[in-house]
């Protein structure tokens, strides 16, 4: 049975067929991994790190040819599909392309007025970002412009230092300068293959966050919704509402008829694209129909009153190229860097899950690293031709998806539209009333009211719901950077806390087998007299090592006490399950050590079971096996029960 | 066989004896933990990370009087073991108390001018804190009293804003209230059981911190080793070099001979008390000696040179009260603060460290939550009484005992010896020359550096020696706080990146056993053809649930590739191995849920294995057990593999 001695030549083995008691107990020994030098270690770690995904495997073995063409692929996915492209994937692309630049003009124009930028903005950042994507996205649904949340936090980070009205170019430099360096982080994220960063948003944390900001977001509408012409810059709940109430006077009647109208249509005809998403065009068509008839309502009673505000002159023309006025020196600078990374941060999550999520429905790959890079030049790209931050953003990309798209094509066709509206249609919106904008964002935002989501959270996971809570809090009252961050080290301290409070359990045997189980757990399973078998469930680390040793006198205290209550057989030996123990570091090593001689100390054998490969490495390295002798390493429960039960019968009959 | 299936009543459990081929296979079915209520979970998770050590359990069935007798030998521990204190412990306390205040009173001396403070607060602190430590601390062998790190790090935040020379008042108000901070801030972690928050500063860390801030303290004493006068009172690296050779034509000879001279003695004499524990006195009282010995010179030649500095006038008498100097306002409140925040950790850790080694060598236990409430309200009440941060010197405690100290009364004979010099023996001091005081500090300082550990930490652990080496470079070359806080946050990056890329492995079995290991590590491990059997080696987390699930679906794809070129049997189940997954956020779940659909897209079948208690209640809440379908939860691979493959069989041969 001497397998595997070979790889341990330093750890004689005599526990091979102990021949102890009056059973032969078959024991296996512990292997090592096999050995690595220390940088090939390092060269696995930053590959685990850095290349998840193994991004050059597809070039192994491949023909000097083919490694040109899959590098093209990999850097441009349009040559992935672009070859085999025909009529019939046109044909769905159009349609799509259709209903979804329906939607992005009208948004466009709202968003940007939420960023506090000429509605003009929305429409150059619906142009540009969209082709630019389609060549280097490999989302096939992905439907490319302006969002609410960026525009948000744009618009609410920029107008706390600058006023965009008093300051108009300055601010619209910051905007640009910002979704310049967002695109620069975006891209660096990506080419440093640093997405990973990102995950540290977690799910609950979105739903906080995008809930609060979605409430700041609707309050706000009611600027338009009521009328009001002097509103609060701020973005927290309680301006916001003073500003609501204290400008009653402002209250104009006849925004509030036209607001409460609309808004009633474009939310029933959202309510009805969700019950039945084969007629998602009623709610793709409705925020432009909306545009429509309440343009020609205004035009036509614009000699009765003057009480609901309209658009008014929207220049004509393409993008003007905006990279003079890029903004690298000077006091506002910092301020456009951290605007630039937040809201750099927050699009790229929406425009990863957006993309992961119509991705996993088709059952195709989207690379994380591919499209921050993407996202990210998308944005460099736009910052020099006079558009905001833009990313994928998931009402359009669930209308794309549902209206057929099957490439990137439909954000070509998308941005063509555009095109047509920024060379010709402009004039039409000069009678195009505030409240109608309003009203399209009050029914794109409330969707991302994710009440169900918390619920969930709450029903499974009270901490995640209490993370959920803070990001959701952190934002309505204290404000959009801080609530991200104080929820994001929620998260961070609960990944802490979970290591630094580790959790152990007692095992016992299910009897007539070899499994070992939770005793807590598993009523049927028993104690073994003579052993304390106990779990531990983390990496040994500094931040736990005092802890588990304590935690492991206690628990032998504890047993000591409950043997002597019932007059059972005397603990002789403290059994680890090594097999959570996922990592183990110096303090967690002293820690093993000091535990083994405490032991020692009242008389008690300390056994280790089934290190994994990185901590048994250690404990060999730390010449701890050595110390812990010969019977202090085996590979199952089981074995180590059986072997040192036989060896103590032994050693009792002479 | 139906056990357990009570407590999963919502689960029937039909894999139990599931008779599908010629033989068969007893299968175990997985139980939920027992149920308990949101608020029991509560409890218990706070239970666990304030009072791990159960404080309350020895009061639990006791009558009213032993619980106060209990309650007030927990408050003070000299009843502990005051009723049964005899002459002799008294003797052999009154031999070691005798020897540390040998130590103590050069030392204190040594360790204020490291401050930057006045020498006799040195010998104040030695005064007043050992008698509260005494009465309040659980450890046996603490000597109490100044120490080269905090004074260290004292006199080198404060002095970069306060001249001691300049402003000494100020400076002595800015010292005695960082005291009190530090006081106040250690107290109130153990009030509040945060004690776990000094665990972050792993052992790595504090090595390579130590041994940077004895550099720095070394190459300070050559101010007086070599007669400078004109030094910097910068703490960094490279000020203090181009300080001391800057100022060459101020080498005094004389002063140079003397401290060359006396520093041999005291290194040879501490190499003696290395080699021969036994012959500990000579280390201890070589400093003294030295004292008296380079006092006696000075005077003597005083008439001849004036190179030679000594400290002159010392006030006779006891401590002066000092609360009215704390100072609670002003522009220098926040460095006080922080200063006595970060002295304070640094203190309490080592206090902490020493009192740990010393009782785990007798035996016994010292509570980290008490002992940082006693080091606090010592720290407080010496900042009334003109003493600065002051905790459990290591190198005083280690002679405390070898010197044979018992109990905490070795610190009360310590604390009357300096009483009587404080009274009557300070003119003494007045010919004491300043270099013997930098020969005395260099000594103490210089088995700070361990380089026998950090060694340790290279071949062991590669991460931990990195993160040793910031901490030494940050404290040379940046600062002591910033040096300090880049080495916590490459420990906390350490544990997250571990959370962030977990390990997985692909099992396979041992012949003839049903042990499932690591095909990597055991290679007479063998692969079961149709299974992938995968071991997940961490929780699963938001912050690595995506790149998990990417991972798998690689396994899976290499998998599929290999079996393609060996012609092997079709892959047909995927068995992930839960054992080690300790823990299971929201987003953990939505990713098992995630990788289930896509595997099933690939006509694969996901199985788990074991998931632990917590992780089995998630799984169960979330309903993803139910959607796994019921024969998706096994006990053990063994018998998932028995199972499934009996089902397959009979499946075929219909």
């Amino acid at each position: 049975m001497g397998h595997g001695t070979n790889r341990v030549e330093d750890m004689s083995s005599p526990n091979n067929g102990t021949a102890g008691g009056d059973t032969i107990v078959e024991i296996h020994s512990v292997c090592l991994p096999p050995k690595k030098t220390a940088f090939q270690k390092l060269k696995k770690r930053v590959a685990d790190v850095f290349f998840p995904d193994d991004p050059l495997q597809r070039f192994r073995n491949q023909p000097w040819r083919n490694r040109v063409i899959l590098g093209l692929q990999s850097l441009f996915p349009i040559f992935t599909w672009g070859s085999h492209y025909d009529l019939k994937l046109f044909r769905s692309d159009v349609v799509s392309g259709l209903t979804i630049a329906s939607l992005a003009i009208p948004q466009g124009i709202s968003y940007a007025k939420l960023a506090n930028l000429p509605p003009i903005v929305g429409l150059y950042s619906s142009f540009v970002p969209p082709l630019i994507y389609s060549v280097l996205g490999s989302s096939r649904h992905l439907a490319v412009g302006p969002v609410s949340i960026a525009s948000l936090v744009m618009g609410s980070m920029l107008s706390e230092s600058v006023s965009p009205t008093q300051d108009s170019i300055l601010y619209l430099k910051l905007a640009f300068t910002s979704t310049f360096f967002a695109g620069l982080f975006q891209a660096s994220l990506g080419l440093l293959r640093l997405g990973f960063m990102i995950d540290f948003l977690s799910k609950a944390n979105l739903v906080g966050f995008t809930a609060g900001a979605a409430v700041i977001v609707s309050l706000q509408q009611l600027k338009g919704l009521l009328g009001i012409v002097h509103f609060t810059g701020k973005m927290q709940f309680i301006p916001v509402m003073s500003s609501v109430f204290n400008h009653r006077s402002e209250w104009s009647w006849e925004t509030i008829v036209m607001g409460v109208g609309f808004l009633s249509i474009l939310l029933i005809t959202r309510h009805i694209s969700m019950r039945k998403p084969k007629l998602f065009w009623i709610s793709a068509a409705s925020p432009l129909v909306s545009v429509i008839i309440s343009t020609l309502l205004v035009y036509l009673i614009r000699s009765q009153t003057q009480a609901i505000s309209f658009i008014g002159h929207l220049p004509k023309g393409l993008n003007p190229p905006s990279s003079n006025m890029l903004y690298f020196s000077g006091e506002h600078l910092a301020l456009a860097i951290k605007t630039g990374i937040i809201t750099g941060i927050l699009s790229l999550t929406e425009g990863i899950a957006v993309g992961r999520t119509f991705a996993s429905l088709k059952n195709y790959q989207v690379n994380g690293n591919k499209e921050m890079m993407a996202i990210g030049f998308m944005n460099m790209a736009g910052s020099c031709t006079s558009c905001y931050v833009t990313t994928g953003s998931f009402s359009r990309s669930a209308v794309n998806y549902n209206a057929g798209a099957k490439t990137a094509v439909s954000n070509i066709v998308m941005a063509s539209t555009v095109l047509v509206t920024l060379l010709f249609l402009m004039p039409l919106f000069y009678y195009t009333p505030n409240v109608i904008l309003a009203a399209i964002i009050l029914t794109a935002v409330i969707g991302l009211i994710d009440y169900q989501a918390a619920y969930k959270l709450w029903k499974v996971d009270k901490f995640d719901f209490f993370t959920c809570m803070c990001s959701f809090f952190g934002v309505l009252f204290v404000s959009v950077p801080l609530g991200l961050a104080i929820a994001v080290g929620v998260s961070v301290i609960k990944i802490l806390l979970h290591v630094t409070r580790p959790n152990t359990s007692e095992f016992g045997n299910i009897p007539g087998t070899q499994i070992y189980q939770s005793l807590e757990r598993y009523r049927e399973a028993s104690r073994i007299p003579g052993f304390l078998i106990l779990a531990v469930e983390s990496p040994i680390y500094f931040a736990n090592s005092t802890y588990l040793q304590e935690r492991i006198l206690r628990w032998t205290r504890e047993e000591e006490t409950r043997i002597k209550e019932t007059n059972g057989t005397t603990l002789k030996c403290i059994i680890l399950d090594m097999t959570a123990v996922s990592a183990i570091d110096t303090s967690g090593l002293d820690a093993v050590f000091e535990l083994r001689r405490r032991l020692e100390k009242q008389s008690l054998q300390l056994v280790l079971v089934n290190p994994v490969g990185t901590v048994m490495e250690k404990l060999h390295k730390s010449k701890i096996i050595e110390s812990l002798g010969l019977s202090g390493l085996y590979l199952t429960v089981g074995e180590a029960v059986d072997d040192l039960s036989s060896t103590w019968k032994a050693n009792e009959e002479p």
